[in-house]
């Protein structure tokens, strides 16, 4: 019985690592790679990396630290989480190990899955001035032009802050979409945003980097798809809601009906031997710095929780 | 009138100017100091500095950076705040700065004060030996010594930390100290956890590093202290409740009894226009690495409510 396991091996969960084996808890991480989104990087046309905040090396740090010990993870995918007496016990699959971890108390760093557009160019051209995270970015976009595409306020609160920096930002609001009116209304105030609603990415070209996407509008009397319109860019942002992956504890932590874990400034859930951190959560800001202050914290609160017994 | 003003330079109001600065926000940071409490350090005889989680690498880089932005902080101390029709005016004394500046939003990250015995030793020992967040060095005390001295569950708290790792841990509850029993008996059920209860520090005694606490049992009939007691140990930790500096917003933002200020997962405090972070918090983890990530949320969530008026 481990005092406590950390699901997923992101700057959340290697700081939640960090600080569990710091204390002398007997720990295991389970994860399927150490380091998670946090080794993606996006990089654009004629871009300094001066001006990115480098907290990746933070997360190198206990990536590498985590790497030798080898008692404290374990390579697996949790599938599934049963309350027991004295814990939980996670199923596993995995190649070679054992099917099952026993733990004290749990801290879910799960993250979120992404939802990828599934249009062609995109797997080529990700990272190369297509990206998924346009708060990480946005910064550097001073007088360049944006393309922001999504299904939710997600998108448009995205291409509201492209604009705070870009000449021009297009938003491509897809036909499934759902979101606020006033959020709408706000970004079609700003002069250098403009709205594609009920668009759809048909592909994404360009050169070394992504430079144009292709979009029509959603048309069934058309076969699916209007005519075709460019909309070029220096970077490109997929900002569809990611699912966060909190399945696993469904039945054990409240969530919003989206599916991010509620937690508090401690990082505690509705349940007392359950901590989250990092994506999953209800924090909503994917950052890296964030996620390892998060990560901090849900280890120490577990640890607390092991020592105080509150 | 500036977009946002932070009010203090440590490691959670350096990260969210930073935050602030990248998203292009005009920005003011006002402290007393850069780097705040993180550019203290403790350290213990044969100590090996591996064993430090060197989030400082981060706090210096943002110190660095700001340092040569110099519209963008100054120095001085916030007397007072009052809010206006468009955000707030902050009084400042400091020499030869303005006395007044505008803000629409602020964020808090004033920290908070210690409270030192006042004892003589005390001074001269700081950072050798004798230090105030057992939280931060307890991994260090395998096998050693400690001596933790307080007035509240803070101080129980940290012997118990020590405890799971120290030889044997003296815990010094003084006077006028209060207290959960429970939390009392939890320490008292550990082996290797001695109390002293109703007893006051007299001096501490060392030679390069802090050696032994002389304490005495307060006794109003001897004078204020009864026969003298010696502590020995090779490491000290005051832990007496430090006051958190948010004051300034006393009557702005939801605070606890005790003068946290309530913060949510996101930074955000009662007033929509304000945001807190790091110690001056509710989070009461003293962790570098937990400031940065709280700094970089509130400034993040200072950017939005900027960007999306919310």
């Amino acid at each position: 019985m481990y005092e406590a396991a950390i699901i997923g091996g992101g700057p959340a969960g290697l700081a939640a690592t960090m600080y569990c084996v710091r204390k002398g808890m007997d720990v295991q991480l389970i994860t399927a790679t150490l380091g998670g989104k946090s080794t993606l990087g996006l990089t654009l046309p004629d871009m300094s990396e001066y001006h990115i905040i480098k907290a990746r090396e933070q997360v190198r740090t206990f990536q590498g630290k985590i790497e030798y010990l080898p008692h404290t993870w374990r390579t697996g995918k949790v599938t599934g989480i049963a309350e027991t007496e004295a814990g939980f016990t996670l199923s596993l699959s995995g190649h070679g190990q054992p099917s099952e971890v026993e733990a004290e108390r749990i801290v879910i760093a799960t993250g979120t899955t992404p939802s990828p557009l599934g249009v062609p160019g995109e797997a080529d051209f990700f990272g190369q001035g297509l990206g998924s995270s346009a708060i990480s970015y946005s910064h550097l976009l001073r007088n360049r032009a944006a393309v922001v595409i999504g299904d939710s306020d997600r998108a448009i609160e995205a291409a509201i802050e492209c604009a705070e920096q870009c000449e021009e930002v297009s938003l491509v609001l897809e036909p499934h979409a759902t979101y606020s009116h006033r959020h709408l209304e706000f970004a079609g105030a700003r002069e250098n945003v403009e709205i594609y609603n009920g668009y759809r990415a048909v592909r994404i070209e360009g050169d070394e980097f992504a430079r144009r996407m292709i979009i029509c509008r959603d048309d069934r009397s058309a076969g699916g798809c209007g005519p075709e319109k460019t909309l070029f860019g220096e970077a490109f942002f997929v900002e569809r809601t990611p699912r966060p992956n909190s399945n696993l504890v469904a039945g054990l932590v409240e969530r919003t009906p989206t599916g991010e874990i509620r937690i508090n400034e401690k990082n505690e859930t509705s349940h007392k031997r359950i901590f989250a951190a990092g994506d999953v959560t209800t924090v909503g800001i994917e950052q890296i710095l964030v996620a390892l202050g998060e990560g901090a914290r849900a280890g120490l609160s577990a640890y607390r929780q092991h020592t105080m017994q509150v």
